[in-house]
């Protein structure tokens, strides 16, 4: 039997639940879990916001674990191996995303950690607010020994959904990275395009996050309030990701971008953004799209932060209060991200 | 005296004017002009849509003639060179743009053939409805003497600004490329495509245009009337060129793009775009905007044009067809773009 926390009904707050885990396949392995990431997603589906959920509903997809037994096939993990989970457990396989290490963006599409059925079509996907877990070894990432492991679990969808853009658009010497929000993914962000070697700025909207953001590794730290803050920051980014799912007027932040500068969306705002076509012909901007990373690229990751010593900065919660932390989290107070001690389940 | 055909105020009808090209200078060539192209963009400017504009103007910037002098320093062209000239006749040289060859991005903006003032602040720059022009070498091309020349002048504007986004997001053999309108940008999208390898597809509004896309080198024609004509395209090209300058639903064209695929505006509509951040993450999909090309680009254009047999479909005037032109420009009634014939002024 497996203990977690679950969200009974939508919106309903989160409570103690037992379930059990699938049993082992072949190539699965089971982990005990030790750290679980709360992401402002499992938010929005616990309060299904995001379309019809499925309840009860264990959430989480940022999952960091030892393997406590393996099953006949698995040749990738030993018992006692530390490994990661992230957002997705399984995908089509055969899809040319899929065959390129992008299970992201399977054509099936790929099969989240929880809040959906698996593959099979009855299976109910439970998420990682739990003691436990269990995964084909094929979605599951090894993570270095030597990191603060509580730090880890938000690397595995917070930390590759920066991750991922910076090296698809190439951050690195030489390179003006802008990071618009200095939250749980916009934290990430500043750590790894700094790591990677580019000159990483921060646009925020107040005052209160400089000091951290220096000391994370940003470069100049911006405060965007005012019509004067834009114009003098115009045309010198070669790169910014928007970590901010509010509404903002996108226009004013693709004119920071340079010539054949790209603004990459990671958030996901409620109304559509708009632009004028000319801002983008001007300077031959563009506008992108991404989405966490794949399976190679989370090990990538995975790897880059231990040869780099990068974690998420964390608040180590007890089960019993992600209640509070969730309204903390829409509220924006948490530096920089919640993660909930599993051993309290 | 250049005899030539100009709009004395805006929105008048252009008609017969007679000026002076400024003295060739040490690095100037001066040339008959043979063809000249019209290009919408010359009609939104002698109707002043695009802000305020100079008077009397000498419209046009798709200008083919023949060397007839050379200054005391030229080097690149000799008398009787077949030259093109293009939208802009100037930029400041030396900012990483113009240094880099991509001058119509040039930090100062790229002084244009037409509608303002030279870099010296005060000599009128007159287009290419006229009979003769004066050029500096850095901003003339080299024609192929093989073309069939009238078909060259579109070229110069029309031409490259497909030609450089299809070289940019990189169009070729095992690219899905699809060009939205079949016009006097689009036709040059299709050639171009087709020439270097792509698949290419026309997405239009009717079926007229079927066998001329055909012919032209289209592998598919898709009349996009109907929600069904867009779920039987998803996530079906590489690359989208957008020719449309007619307001549309961005958001139904992006759906068309697969993994990693890109819509590329290039003409200028008068709302702004919307689209919701999703459609982009998705697929990692994103919006570019791409404007002419640069010398070493346009150079490199005729070049191409010149090994493939490559020219613009066209429909040759007289000068005193000029405001007619205009009003079937506008109306679409051109396959496929309209050629002064330069003896005609």
């Amino acid at each position: 039997m497996s203990k977690g926390y679950a969200v009974p009904s939508a919106g309903a707050p989160l409570e103690p639940f037992a379930f059990e885990r699938r049993d082992l396949r072949e190539s699965d392995v089971a982990l005990d879990i030790l750290f679980a990431g709360i992401c402002h997603s499992d938010i929005h589906q616990a309060r299904e916001e995001w379309g019809p959920a499925l309840f009860p509903m264990v959430p989480g997809h940022e999952i960091v674990g030892r393997v406590t037994s393996i099953g006949n096939a698995v040749t990738k993990f030993a018992v006692g191996d530390l490994i990661g989970v992230g957002v997705f457990i399984d995908s089509c396989r055969k899809c040319p995303q899929c065959l390129s290490g992008l299970q992201q963006y399977c054509v099936e599409g790929m099969t989240g950690t929880y809040n959906t059925l698996e593959r099979d079509g009855k299976t109910v996907a439970f998420g990682g607010y739990s003691d436990s877990f269990v995964i084909d070894q094929d979605y599951a990432v090894r993570v270095p020994e030597s990191l603060k492991l509580e730090g880890v679990a938000p690397l595995m969808c917070a930390g590759v959904t920066l991750y991922s853009p910076l090296k698809h658009w190439k951050a690195g010497p030489g390179k003006r990275v802008a990071i618009m929000g200095l939250g749980g993914l916009g934290h990430m962000g500043v750590k790894f395009a700094h790591a990677l070697g580019a000159h990483v700025t921060v646009l925020s909207h107040s005052e209160g996050k400089r000091a951290d953001a220096l000391s994370m590794g940003a470069d100049a730290f911006v405060v965007m309030n005012s019509d004067e803050a834009f114009a003098a920051n115009a045309n010198s980014f070669d790169l910014i990701l928007n970590t901010v799912s509010a509404d903002l007027v996108l226009e004013k932040y693709l004119q920071l971008l340079d010539v054949d500068g790209a603004l990459v969306v990671i958030g996901l705002p409620s109304k559509p953004y708009q632009f004028g076509a000319g801002t983008l012909l001007g300077k031959r901007r563009s506008i992108g799209g991404s989405m966490i990373g794949g399976m190679p690229e989370l090990q990538e990751m995975l790897d880059f932060c231990g040869e780099h010593g990068i974690v998420s900065d964390v608040e180590v919660i007890a089960a019993d209060y992600i209640n509070t932390a969730y309204d903390r989290t829409v509220a924006s107070d948490v530096k920089y991200r919640f993660v909930i001690d599993a051993s309290t389940f």
